[in-house]
């Protein structure tokens, strides 16, 4: 086996989950990534762990939405009986056809989110990890050989996360005590909201594997201004280009894009909140050096900021601030590596990609 | 897709655990088997059930139960949880390499089987299937091409259920009311139990698929005289060639075997129950019409006889009657088909394999 499997495999055990003796641990992966699981199993077994396995087939899931009927799957009472039951879920992505679910009805894939969402937000109150496995198919729509693309997914994801954390952690303490923020790009971002009494996260591997980027929430009202998303964007299996959106009190009032308008605007539609704000991200991975059409690993490259419109995440809005309620989360990226900068309370933290704090920054 | 993975699904779906709508159903897979579970998932989504997948996978069995300690894992309280809430149990076995546990210390399959148990237990109480893939691991067991061996399972599999049934209804009425049970076989074999009181089970692809046998349990005290088990026998990846059994007043007094004797005494020291027959089948399925080293193909192949040492099957031995409790079940296959003959209550009612309701018998 490639010994950067069992490497992935240590991380998601011991750094991400923290994996302890006893705990019952739900390893969740595709067929593609039975190496992966395998690795796990290994560390799970040393740290003596009860672990089981379930598969997700990309290819079963199809089959099924296709033959059954939209109401019949209000609930999987088994599933939710084993979330509760856990104490860790590990969760592999991975395919050899990014597009198997392609001819599934879109209200087929609904009414699967809503079968789900009593195991995910069960899911949410445990340990849990996300990652990738470098299968075939992410690496076609990586427009990558399958070996280069391992070599990609391993740079980002087998690093020092300790020192990736005290790295991070000078951009949480400027971005945590501050008001505002502006992120100017080129003529056509130029955007400014406060992140005031918001909480700055500082993610180092621990639910998404690969980490790497500090993320708050906006204050929802607080947002002015243009953004053009001139990075990849895929939304259902649907790839949406440079997406432009404008800002006034927070609200989207004007959009566009040049491919697939449609969906975006499908996206704005689904309720009030999906009109805002819900994240402003940093990506602050110096192993993520591509953009390879994986939201997983594109909103950590350096280089970059990420918004979303919709939901914001819960831990960066404490009690007491106002909180965006969507039922959606699309987020987008911004390029700053050229011509770009990002500005707190008035001073510039970040020109053309590089920080205040790293070699070669110029204020 | 092969369209006998198709109908492999549906027999599995409809026939075998008669699955229902709004049913929570688990399939168990190995990730070699993706194809079936798709297709048992399309099947499963016709029937408006609540499908969930649950991986197998040897090689991660193996590196966990190495890496383990053995007292580490005594119960698998998540699994528990989810086999409670489900309804139907669907198992795919299926390998690409049938040594893949061979080097697992032996204490520890133990042990993994006793952490599985209790899943096992709550299993037995719900609509549940055995069946087979047919995966390049098994192929290479029974010595064939994969695609001969596919052939060979579908062959098994794929039939027509309900004219098994009246075919196997025909003996069930034969052994069902009978009471001593006479097996003959060339010069080393002379066996006679009885069967009296006991019930007559017809497995016609309910709990196993294939199915293809009818079985009892004998009168534990009752069974007399030698048997010479010519057919091949794999306990723990070991072959136990050529077992030879003596039986006084239903309990083994001598027993040899041509090859690895010591696994065969280790089985009968298990127990007092492990020293006596738990079961007595009669294989009628004329498609499995060659031995693979598979116990789930090879007990229900036409012109043979399986005797178990060891538990007796709960459904056989009515309330009231002697059921002969044990920690293991061992079948052995003895070859009927030429120089031999069954006897029920002094009638012979198979000679050389042929079955007195079938064409060519000569009593």
């Amino acid at each position: 086996m490639d010994p950067r499997i069992r490497q992935h495999a240590e991380i998601l055990v011991d750094h991400s989950t923290d994996v302890q003796a006893g705990d019952n641990v739900l390893v969740r992966a595709p067929a593609v990534a039975e190496d992966l699981a395998v690795a796990v199993f290994e560390r799970l077994g040393d740290r003596g762990a009860n672990p089981s396995l379930a598969m997700r087939s990309p290819r079963a899931d199809r089959a099924f939405l296709r033959a059954t009927d939209e109401e019949d799957f209000e609930l999987h009472g088994h599933e939710l009986a084993e979330m509760e039951e856990t104490d860790v879920v590990i969760i592999v992505k991975g395919t050899r056809n990014a597009a198997e679910t392609s001819d599934v009805p879109p209200e087929k894939t609904a009414a699967m989110a809503r079968a789900n969402s009593a195991v995910s937000e069960e899911r949410m109150g445990k340990r849990w990890v996300g990652t990738q496995f470098p299968a075939s198919g992410e690496a076609q729509l990586a427009e990558m050989s399958t070996e280069a693309y391992e070599d990609f997914v391993y740079g980002a994801v087998n690093k020092d996360w300790e020192a990736q954390r005290t790295h991070q952690e000078q951009m949480v303490a400027i971005l945590d005590p501050a008001d505002e923020v502006r992120v100017v790009s080129g003529d056509a971002t130029d955007l400014r909201m406060s992140v005031d009494g918001m909480k700055t996260v500082n993610d180092y591997g621990e639910k998404n594997l690969p980490g790497g980027e500090v993320f708050t929430a906006p204050v929802p009202d607080s947002v002015e201004g243009e953004v053009l998303f001139d990075k990849p964007l895929v939304r259902n299996g649907r790839e949406i280009e440079d997406v432009y959106l404008k800002f006034e009190d927070g609200e989207v009032v004007d959009h566009r894009a040049a491919k697939n308008e449609e969906v975006l605007t499908g996206v704005l539609e689904t309720d009030e909140g999906a009109r805002r704000l819900g994240e402003l991200g940093i990506g602050m991975n110096r192993d993520i050096d591509r953009f390879t059409y994986n939201m997983l690993f594109d909103e950590k490259m350096g280089d970059t900021v990420h918004l979303a419109i919709g939901k914001a995440i819960r831990e960066t809005v404490p009690e007491g601030q106002p909180y965006n309620e969507s039922a959606t989360h699309l987020d987008m990226i911004v390029d700053m590596s050229e011509d770009s900068y990002i500005e707190v309370d008035g001073e510039i933290v970040q020109r053309d990609g590089t920080f205040r704090f790293e070699d070669g920054f110029e204020g």
